[in-house]
């Protein structure tokens, strides 16, 4: 339905259905937008209602760090996993990332792509990020592979990992954000588009949170109901700590270095256990996220406490005992998406997490919470990873470079 | 990243991250969410943002209409088609839909369903509607063949079509709709769950419009770029004449019916075509949707008018020429989403359109105009149906009914 000869109402102006016609927009595709409206009543200037910076918003593509990593993280993303074709050397590469940034950087605040076939698609940022990474195989087709960091491989294999290839690996990585999925789509058609010469599509996972204002400053609920990125490290110093890459040389300063794995949640047999048998194999209430030995999502999660049982009230054998840091050098930042594909004729579901974690060294961070998970985590019975993938994260690039610069020019 | 820590900045307040803590929150969900914030500042009241009401807003589920029809579309969609068992007789539908009904008239109010294993997932209604159509296998599962209306069959064939079984058909249509992608997965999750007994799913279709408070007020945009759904009967007695079944039986009057046809659209070959040749091939600008003869979208085309060429200015095979219906009688409410899947290897995009459409009857309504689009409607070079299925939409319930009652009881 088109909304256009419809009287401006209260109900219009509040979900922003009038924003056309107002003065006080925000950012050029608003504007832009705005043009061939003028004569729709203008709300006053009070009413100019807030829901509209959701298309007009936008994130820095330029600077120092890629964004994308510590960006509050938007509603939907899609992670293209890119093969380089046989010819792709060194050179090549540069081109190839020399277009893509430049995609990126047009994209992100609101303007087409220069090549771009559908221009009017690219006029609403939505906080659009786009953020690259680097797997092995791109170090050996660039012929750089003594530059390869060496967490930057195939993750060791764990006993409970059912890993797909069609869910694994992949030699460019471009992870492609925003608070709207046109938005996302778009992109990512023009991204794949322009790698063509370069690259063939290895893999694509899409995936959501709630929508932009749905559930605003929360943390994420995954498909299994559960709050997932409580124990991230906190902005300011712990994220800084956390995530980038302090030293080393100049191509990863400013880097980070992003562990992408696919874990099907099987909500079948999860939807067959008690409340109580869960909070037990999460180590958290399922409502507010607290700790079994707190009241708050944000409570320090106390491992010694027993119960009337002379057991500890957290068990051990529970995801938070087996996931918990508590040095800030060693969390990592997790940035996951749910995914929802098509259930079987039985109805069983096939969802689950696009395990999304961004840390400056994989060996000291990942790893060892890998590891112990592996070991002893209840919740590996519902879970399984059938995706991995690392990827170094160069850092960002100044308005006259692009991505990668520093190690491919 | 969690932002329980955070002050409380501007930015957060414009994207509603303060919130929780606000006094004035909108519904019983955004109240249950604020409990365990409390320590939270609270913003000045003039702050609290426009945009929570994303999550908290919600559409009736009673009522003499369903609801997700003249609704304002929301963002997310999944059509999920049911086959029925061979067991599930009349009395056993009416099992059925009086336990999807009832799912429905909770969540759709931001209360988690009665046997709700993810309770959590079901506090955000996201203006959440839930709308079911009966196919023709439903009457004959019913032995009510005889009330089963004609139309409601397997469409004509027509030479454009290339139908997949596996996107056709379906003996009970469940459209659920919503502004957060969680509350559409949760939901999905839920009512393929509570059909078990009674059913196995034929086929789900998942599709997204632009994210609410991203382009408000506007008519959407498909991933050719266009403007799709600009001719949409108008507000008030236009699309009451256009929707709604006015006569005949009771257990149809206030009901409709439901087309669904899955569309591919060829991105590839669509791209190779100049701005121009697009153009014609619509029949509008790309840029304003304004018709070719005219300079804002909702003229009306003057298909008489001949250009310097002597040529109409409009083509005769435009698709706005094909699908033009100048009588409200004869118009119908287009209601479609974007899909986009995964590419393929070498890049080729899997994308298209969940094309949905309302109508009072599609004998006089939709098949008059898909017979002068298939004849010859240029577009049909770089679109292909695959997918196609016809639905009874019967009317909604009062708060102690059922949707299908009075079919069904």
């Amino acid at each position: 339905m088109t909304s256009s000869d419809r009287p401006v109402s209260r109900r219009r102006l509040l979900t922003g259905g009038a924003l056309a016609a107002g003065g006080t927009v925000v950012g050029a595709a608003a504007v832009a937008a705005s043009t061939r409206d003028a004569a729709r009543p203008a709300p006053a200037p009070e009413q100019v209602p807030v829901a509209a910076t959701v298309g007009a918003a936008t994130e820095p593509f330029h600077g120092v760090r890629q964004s994308g990593i510590v960006t509050e993280p938007q509603a939907h993303a899609a992670f293209v996993a890119f093969t380089l074709r046989p010819g792709t050397d060194r050179a090549a590469l540069g081109r190839m990332l020399r277009l893509l940034s430049d995609d990126a950087a047009r994209l992100t605040q609101g303007r087409p792509a220069l090549a771009d076939t559908e221009p009017e698609l690219g006029l609403l940022p939505a906080r659009l990020t786009v953020t690259f990474g680097f797997g092995p195989g791109l170090f050996t087709a660039a012929g750089l592979d003594e530059r390869r960091p060496p967490s930057v491989a195939e993750l060791p294999a764990f006993p409970i990992d059912r890993l797909q290839p069609r869910w694994s690996g992949g030699d460019l990585l471009v992870q492609i954000c925003a608070d709207d999925p046109i938005t996302v789509a778009h992109t990512q058609r023009v991204l794949v588009k322009d790698s063509r010469p370069f690259a063939t599509v290895r893999w694509v996972q899409q995936g959501f949170r709630r929508a932009a204002g749905a559930e605003p400053g929360r943390t994420q609920r995954n498909l299994f109901g559960q709050l997932d990125g409580t124990a991230n490290p906190k902005p300011g110093a712990p994220v800084e700590t956390a995530v980038w890459i302090p030293d080393g040389p100049d191509w990863l300063r400013h880097g980070s270095t992003l562990v992408v794995r696919r874990i099907s949640m099987d909500l079948e047999t999860w939807d067959l256990l008690g409340r109580t048998d869960r909070e037990f194999s999460v180590g958290r209430r399922l409502d507010s996220g607290a700790p079994l030995t707190g009241t708050a999502e944000h409570d320090e999660p106390d491992f010694a406490a027993l119960g009337p049982d002379g057991l500890t009230v957290i068990p051990d054998f529970s995801h938070l005992t087996r996931a918990h840091v508590s040095d800030d050098r060693f969390r990592i930042l997790r940035r996951p998406y749910n995914y929802d594909g098509v259930p079987a004729a039985d109805g069983t579901a096939d969802s689950g997490l696009i395990f999304a974690a961004y840390q400056a060294d994989v060996e000291k961070q990942f790893l060892p919470i890998q590891r112990r998970l592996a070991e002893r985590d209840l919740l590996n019975e519902w879970t399984t990873p059938i995706g991995s993938a690392v990827f170094a994260i160069p850092p960002g690039c100044p308005e006259d470079g692009w991505v990668g610069q520093q190690l491919l020019d």
